[in-house]
């Protein structure tokens, strides 16, 4: 196993992540708080740890599956145990196991808080919560990846296992431009919301941390009321948003390359805006007479539609109080998520129009068993590899899910508590149902509940083996052993 | 398609139905109940309209798969239409939906009831009730292989529409005798139990009805508090009589022929009773407090993890008053279902198995990329075709439980008891939680709401594609053509 390459990635990463602090650093700067010397201090604290561990450099760049994903999931460990320290030191969030909840929230891109008082926070605090998810999003390994060299082939296994999807989709050749040119789209696309939304006339900072938190699907708002007290219109900038940033982003280096009409071929594309749509209706007829006419209603059903099947987890409205088939749509939609290759969690529109295709497959091959029809996406056969990864990453979902859901029910809360606490974390979405519904948060969970949530939320984020492998003996066999 | 061969089948299961017809007829004469003059009746009905219709001989007895799967969701969807006639004509069940759920519930061995008050029922419909569990139980298309010849390799197909697990076993080469075996251990088993019921001084008809719903891990009981106020050395009976009936058939095979030793090797067997035994112990530590002792807390946990485990659904106290781990315990146990080739239901202990090990072999693919190592059970490789079609089996499983629980939604019920009762509809197991618990029924939901568990009953217990399948149009795509 090539150590090396973990410590120098896991020294690069702790050393972005001090650079990365260097945003709250500066909204304290600018609002003049004094909590902003606590950033200083980690990002320093970030900066010299991470030169040090990265001094040397690794004799060579290889990096196979195992240490990619090794590498990767211990990142994001660091990055939120890092990251975390902000919160305790300024006293915001006194407990380590609520800020690295917080923390690890922010990262993964779930949103799910233990905070009774968001608004309590300072300004910096704020920031770095929002701009946690900004980072989360596209992911440290892949802005890694895009600025520094590694020995051809390498990089697409550090890519593999922190990109969302069934299969890791290189926009160009190369891993390394892939990832400059997402986090161009990125950057873009961030940019033009928080454009819109100040000509909505949201405050310059709201702009920045909502989009922050938009693009990277999250859902921290810097409200006790999430969305609900914006206007319309900006409700109706972050629906749309959140709708574009949960699109696979090869839609937009098609678009980039002028190529509109292959984006309205893609099928995740164009299942996911189906399912968008299909739920939107279904909502707005379940929830009409709740609401102050037409508009109210659409206003209301797309945007916490978009929220959820996003995974961003923005409210803007107590869905609780819903019917309950819109509430039980909402909940569907959480484990559905977003496009592969998107910022956006759940298990992915991708893997379930596979997974549908099987079924019809097996339906055929009823009728006519000599039938040896592939399955197919996108006009091209998808591999036997790809449907049995899909396969066992479900399972494996399913598996992880009813382990969570037997340990967290020990707090014998009522079922739907349990049930959607589990599904809004594993699915980064952020709030559930019930006693952790829109108008709840997480705080009142024992401190064994919340490193389950925060285990699930990682292993969510990573899409399960990443995380998981770490407790796979084999990841550590030679782990001991002396370097090659 | 042979056309004539599924309406020859047709026939002989009306007229066999008929024949069974009588037990209730002959109960009717013992207690001198005027309602068995109904019973009379339907049986004529049924056995001068099945032989009708099977007087025409077909001209080949060659039965593909999908003439396999569409005779057998036909004669499933019939024998239950039949069956429900006399409820209907004794004025027992004035609602035909009602009744037909019943039915349906009987055959499929659910035991969910739409009455509420089960005692006011005449004996003979008592004990058609329950006769009901034991002719689904182990299948009437396995009983009618076992009594008409075929010509080879045809009533394969049947079995395998009809026979629960991911593949079918043979217990000796002809499928006639291996289905003349399970009959013969069913009789066996269930003569056995009714032996050990009368002698723990459980009165005669009480006996008769408990062993054929045992017998067929269906769970419609003939008091209103099912068995609650039986003897404890009843309960155990039926307990240690549940669990036997969730053990693959293969095994008394094995045994019957002297090799025990083979049988404690099966591991489907063994991991069937781990989960028992695991079970048992996390209920008992967590409803210890809410019992009268160690012995009463293991007899009521025993109980309930064997009754819903084999999905029978007997209970003895109301689970839906456990603390909330039990509870989830429970529901779990209704997707984990027992072993394949038994007469319980749910997803089968062998697909769990199935799909955990290839879990495992996925994480050794990361830490071992060139590994080949094939999955396997028993000593012995499973079929890529047969992890295939796990897979399928439990994502249209997930797919059709999705749709379920959308449309029964629209009752606006609590998520609990939307969810469980779809569950333990589709799962065959009986009751649920909150509005569908021990102490609740069926009766208030909608007639839309009854007719969606009714075909999740039927789906769950032919395994779901046998009775998909008719929803295919290739499926009747040549069945208004002239006959071959």
């Amino acid at each position: 196993m090539n150590k090396s390459i973990i410590r120098y990635i896991l020294g690069m990463i702790l050393k972005i992540e001090g650079f990365l602090l260097t945003i709250p650093c500066l909204t304290a700067l600018i609002y003049g708080e004094r909590q902003g010397l606590v950033y200083v201090i980690v990002a320093l604290a970030c900066i010299i740890t991470g030169t040090l561990v990265s001094l040397k450099k690794p004799a060579n760049y290889v990096i196979y599956l195992k240490e990619g994903c090794i590498s990767t999931a211990l990142s994001w460990i660091v990055m939120g145990m890092a990251g975390a320290v902000p919160f305790v030191l300024t006293g915001e969030i006194p407990s380590y196991t609520d800020a690295l909840f917080e923390t690890i929230s922010g990262f993964t891109t779930t949103g799910a808080s233990i905070l009774n008082d968001i608004e309590a926070l300072s300004r910096c605090s704020l920031m770095w919560r929002s701009f946690t998810h900004w980072i989360g999003g596209m992911g440290v390994l892949v802005f890694l990846i895009a600025i520094i060299p590694m020995s051809g082939g390498s990089n697409i296994n550090l890519m593999r296992a922190e990109s969302p999807g069934p299969s890791v989709g290189k926009l160009v050749p190369k891993v390394r431009y892939t990832a400059r040119l997402l986090y161009v789209f990125y950057f873009g696309l961030t940019f033009l919301e928080f454009l819109f939304l100040i000509f909505a006339g949201m405050p310059v900072f709201d702009a920045i941390t909502t989009s922050f938190s938009t693009a990277g699907t999250g859902g921290f708002g810097i409200k006790n009321d999430s969305l609900t007290s914006y206007s319309v219109s900006v409700q109706w900038i972050v629906t749309v948003f959140m709708i574009l940033f949960g699109i696979n982003f090869n839609a937009y280096y098609l678009i980039f390359f002028g190529n509109i009409k292959k984006v309205l071929e893609l099928e995740e594309v164009r299942y996911y805006l189906g399912i968008i749509l299909f739920s939107i209706v279904v909502i707005s007829c379940n929830i009409y007479s709740m609401c102050q006419g037409l508009f109210d209603t659409i206003t209301k059903s797309s945007f916490q539609v978009a929220s959820i099947i996003t995974t961003a987890g923005f409210t803007t409205t107590d869905f609780a109080l819903w019917p309950k088939t819109s509430q039980i749509i909402l909940v569907m939609l959480m484990f559905v998520g977003a496009c592969a290759g998107s910022t956006g969690g759940g298990i992915k529109v991708s893997r379930f129009v596979i997974l549908f295709k099987t079924i019809f497959k097996e339906f055929n091959s009823y009728i006519h068993p000599h039938s040896v029809k592939k399955i197919k996406m996108d006009g091209k056969s998808i591999e036997h590899d790809v449907i049995r990864s899909v396969n066992v990453h479900m399972i494996t979902f399913i598996a992880l899910f009813a382990i969570s859901v037997f340990i967290i029910s020990f707090e014998n809360l009522d079922l739907t508590t349990t049930f959607t606490a589990v599904a809004t974390t594993i699915n980064n979405v952020g709030p559930g149902l019930e006693l952790v519904g829109p108008t709840h948060n997480f705080s009142d969970f024992s401190v064994l509940s919340k490193y389950v949530f925060i285990f699930d939320m990682i292993a969510g984020r990573l899409e399960l083996f990443p995380l998981l492998i770490l407790f796979h003996p084999g990841a550590w066999k030679d782990f001991f052993k002396k370097s090659k």
